[in-house]
């Protein structure tokens, strides 16, 4: 399946090293990672991905698909500014939420707009989104509510 | 200024009064009402600003203008769907929101993205958004936070 | 009927004249105008509109709703940059497109899209766009297609 | 590089091999193809481009990504409807257009507005789009002004 991994575009090593570890787990259960394309969260995702092969897509804010960080495999340029947002979200079967500010929270509400089982590491504390303590845990939430839904 | 009153589309009869009632206020200190142009929160909020022949702005996640609710002056049309929140949230100087699911929830983090404070009246009770008991209280948050943001 | 005016934002003296009289003689007639809100024809039509106190509504390509130009009487930022111009066909019952390049030709495919007569002046020599001479046939030619579809 | 193949969604079998022969062409020389994902134009360029062991991108109007066609690699979802067409000129180096309507018309425009080199196989005939008799001329000529851009 594909996996959104939304989070801060600024982050502390410990959130970076959260954000890799989910992106490797994903490419290792043969998921795809997509995300808002850029630096932070985003970019930790893509390069632990990347570490386990996996492959991964960035949905950016601006017109220009360069803008992508390099662990990124296919950019989509969108030019819609934050309201790109809801683009990320919609293109994952599921959603992990490392950390983040305004951005992730209008994240995890589109999460619930559209009906995407939603894990969280040290991010908002909002009643639907599955609060996790490690990598592992998220990974396993998000695999095991998207197989029981298509069941 | 420009309000945005963002909130659920299925509401109850204590939350139809309460975005009536706010959207009067609005008027009645010489504000318009920006919203999603529908049902619900957006409608009662359009409803009470007409009362007190304020002025309405619905930007609407479909392609059609014409899908607006009767008390929106000039309807947008986006086609955007879900993203359109974006739009709401960037045309207000402040927010209020009023009840709501996972819509308001991406409202509440473009609040944040776009800087613009936000008072909620029973809705997500998230750090960042001024809690009030009353439209007035609500009301009388975001013009002050906007008056003293352009001081 | 609100009729989108779509053309050029760099503009010479006699575009700006017809752009003028577009905006002009839709106020006089009871229309409102919907444009880009930036310069050049869009700025000209919102002028002639307001001269003969029109409403002029702007949809714009960025994130700030006070960039508009100042005879925008409600200005719609949108942040979606270029993609925004298909708001602006979206939200006339009628297109009229004065001089212009890429961006009013992107226009003039989706005023094809989404139906809506289209009245040329100085514009791409396409079919489909009735190409007119004067402000006032352009206006008559929109008029009348509206009409006859309403009926 | 990747280059945006847009076109007709609805088109008989000339213009369906037409397009294949596109896709084909730009994978066999090592180029992916972008597009709005969908049938007709956009199926054929795709299925091409697979026969040749290349890669795809669909960029679509809708909110699921599963609507895509079989042929696409790499779904992206937008649920921006027809402003989509922005997304799909924004994302390749160049376009080629085969056939087309209104939705085709609006990506020439904006390939003008986001400077891509436009090769045309019995599309709009548009000052700016280069006229091609067969897929290679069309293949040959964007190969050219790309390679010619970068230099």
């Amino acid at each position: 399946m594909r996996v959104s991994v939304v989070g801060g575009s600024r982050i502390g090593p410990e959130e970076e090293a959260t954000a890799e570890a989910v992106g490797k787990l994903l490419a290792q259960r043969g998921h795809s990672v997509v995300c808002g394309g850029l630096g932070g969260v985003m970019e930790a995702a893509c390069r632990g991905a990347k570490e386990a092969s996996g492959t991964t897509v960035g949905v950016l804010p601006g017109e220009d698909p360069a803008a992508a960080n390099e662990y990124v495999d296919v950019a989509v340029a969108t030019g819609l500014s934050h309201a790109r947002n809801a683009l990320v979200v919609m293109n994952g079967d599921a959603v992990v939420a490392v950390d983040g500010g305004g951005g992730t929270l209008s994240e995890i509400g589109f999460s619930f707009v559209y009906r995407r089982p939603i894990a969280g590491l040290g991010t908002h504390d909002v009643e639907g989104v599955e609060a996790c303590e490690t990598p592992e845990e998220a990974v396993n939430y998000v695999e095991s509510t998207v197989e029981s839904a298509s069941e």
